[in-house]
């Protein structure tokens, strides 16, 4: 003990810049997950007005746009002690994984006592976990653990070399079996590091797989934007403001280079390179690749999920353009037989009426599918759980 | 192209919360870093009455705390013009990677406009790189790139697993030799993150192996904190309030268990098994851990490393403690030989006395090695700086 005392007595005695890091934090604790599941929020600004908390634990409210009247973010306020400690404490919550931010006179800002943030396209956000039940699969509990590596390949049709995430499982180092694969893929304005931070993939992964309720597998966690080498501050653009949409994402160019993916993983990781063990999923404009990357090579995936797919209006299934050929390479990739083609939604989701056409399209076609229905719109709760719902059924 | 502008729009139309996160940022731009090296900071906060940015780029200040006046950072205010957007434009800086916050009335906040932000113990603080010389080894550039894997290992001697990180080189896949390894111990307060982040360790060797003045190497990032299974946020411990100093970090206890991480490393890596190719360096408490285990271990590392040593002072060295043997143990060390031990600390760095005083007693007992004295104290620009010095000279 005596050490560690007489160390930090000498960093206090002889603060500088950047050893005010170590003693500016602390002041107040927050956010605090009570045992009851109620949240306590605590800010220090003795000199602010107003300090609010928004956060996707609250119930949406009607906010005015350019666009109309929306859903957006509720926003509660806090209340002011004497020490010029505000605070504020929710009811109960249902067990999630939440994202929060104050508002401090009407400035929007992180939440300084908590430094566990997660970055979401250009914002960054305060996270938090109430536990229980579903949210148990997004912790890191006290089970094996995969090994999750960063890496780079060369993406030989694009040019230049690109970061991919990996998730390996529990024991793959050790063991000479071969495993099968699911290529996971994220949504516009995401990037490699997506899936692992919001969408919690390696914890639902590793507790899956401890349950013994998903079979041990790669999750291949590839960048889908093909004018990125990386993520935004990941790669050789440096440090820029991230992009929703970045050019050429969405014009073919990305499915038409996936198998180089593909051969990267089967050359440099000890799967079985087949059919049977190979699965595609996405979210949103992830879910747009799996189900063109898995109808252009119609006879490779036995698994694609399909979830918030952002599917596009009909005039784009023209014949120029990405959809060229679209119900004869379903009809191919039908004929050529697969185990699951998985469909997810939610039913206030922006985009339920291109899932709901595209359905009626594989009705008529024959193409066989199993659909999910949950509540709630286009975000992350949505699609962990699906992630929880479609890995049991792979590879089994 | 027309299909993500007419996702885009269907995004805009059905505006949720968690859609929000997609087009609250981009503002404004900031910071800008322009190519007379000069870089402006930008802010929207209309109902702000004065906006100030602080950070490492500015000269420090002399601040008043309960022990005395210190050295503090630097701020300066940023004005306003008609449209509430404030700004700042500083004069030419010198390349380096910058830590900064801005304070609107007075509270401290991250800037939203930069979503690059580096954990230092509790504090998250943005970051920006000025490019060139030496701070062109802390940017991803487009180089070979090695892989970095966030791996858990049994710590047998403590009874869990726990997680490192490790830096394998350009190439390490794909060939069958064998290569050295570097163990970088991190400070107190860190992690088995400290090294990646604010250290650009990957950056670094990534440069510096591509330039051919660095060995290509293993670089194994282990956590310091024998009470922790991994770092705040990414262990079974969940969101917590991260401390500058845990229990048991500085009792010997890590040392004691240091070769179950070499075991590790050794029974699941690709490497020279052997002294010649084992070098261990620290910052802080890491300097620490790394004379320590040297000692401990007295013919294991051909190369010792010790950036700014938390060199306790001589009450410690007594018998019963971490410092038992000190003197005896350190001669074994010297006796059975070892190609580089390499000192280096900052002149205004707290620690400045002890490890002149350590220097004293290597002199006493004829213990060769080699030192470096840069400018200013304490702060990760001196620790990128010792990396990027003491690599090259390994393994050569």
């Amino acid at each position: 003990m005596k050490n560690y005392i007489v160390f930090a007595l000498l960093c206090i005695t002889s603060l500088t810049q950047a050893q005010e890091a170590l003693f500016s934090g602390g002041k107040v604790s927050s956010p605090q997950v009570h045992a009851d599941k109620t949240v306590t929020f605590r800010l220090a600004a003795p000199q602010a007005d107003s300090v609010q908390v928004t956060g996707d634990f609250l119930p949406t409210i009607k906010v005015e746009t350019p666009m109309g009247k929306v859903d957006g973010p509720g926003k509660v306020n806090l209340i002011k002690n004497e020490d010029g400690i505000w605070s504020f404490t929710t009811k109960a919550l249902n067990p999630e994984l939440y994202t929060y931010a104050f508002i401090v006179d009407g400035f929007k800002t992180t939440d300084p006592a908590n430094p566990f943030l997660i970055r979401d396209v250009v914002s960054v956000t305060n996270i938090f976990i109430v536990p229980g039940e579903q949210a148990d699969l997004y912790r890191v509990q006290d089970v094996p653990h995969g090994t999750v590596a960063s890496r780079w390949y060369d993406a030989q049709d694009l040019g230049f070399d690109r970061k991919l995430s990996i998730y390996t499982p529990p024991g793959y180092e050790q063991s000479d079996k071969e495993y099968p694969v699911l290529y996971l893929l994220h949504g516009a304005g995401g990037d490699e590091e997506a899936w692992l931070s919001l969408g919690r993939a390696a914890q639902i992964l590793d507790n899956l797989i401890a349950e013994e309720k998903a079979a041990p597998m790669l999750v291949v966690m590839p960048n889908g934007n093909v004018g990125q080498d990386a993520a935004p501050g990941a790669g050789s653009d440096g440090y820029y403001t991230p992009q929703f949409m970045t050019p050429e994402t969405m014009n073919g160019k990305y499915e038409a280079q996936f198998m180089d993916i593909v051969d990267f993983v089967e050359t440099n990781y000890r799967v079985k390179a087949n059919k049977e063990n190979r699965a595609i999923a996405g979210l949103s404009m992830g879910g747009y690749h799996s189900m063109h990357i898995s109808r252009f090579y119609p006879d490779t995936f036995d698994y694609v999920g399909l979830f918030s797919a952002a599917i596009m209006p009909r005039e784009d299934k023209s014949d120029k353009g990405v959809y060229a050929d679209f119900e004869e390479t379903l009809k191919a990739q039908k004929d050529n037989g697969y185990k699951l083609y998985w469909i997810a939604i939610g039913e206030s989701d922006f985009l339920y009426e291109a899932n709901t056409e595209y359905r009626e399209l594989l009705d008529k076609i024959g193409m066989p599918y199993e659909y999910t229905e949950s509540d709630g719109g286009h975000i992350w709760r949505n699609w962990r759980v699906y992630l929880s719902e479609f890995v049991p059924l792979l590879f089994q």
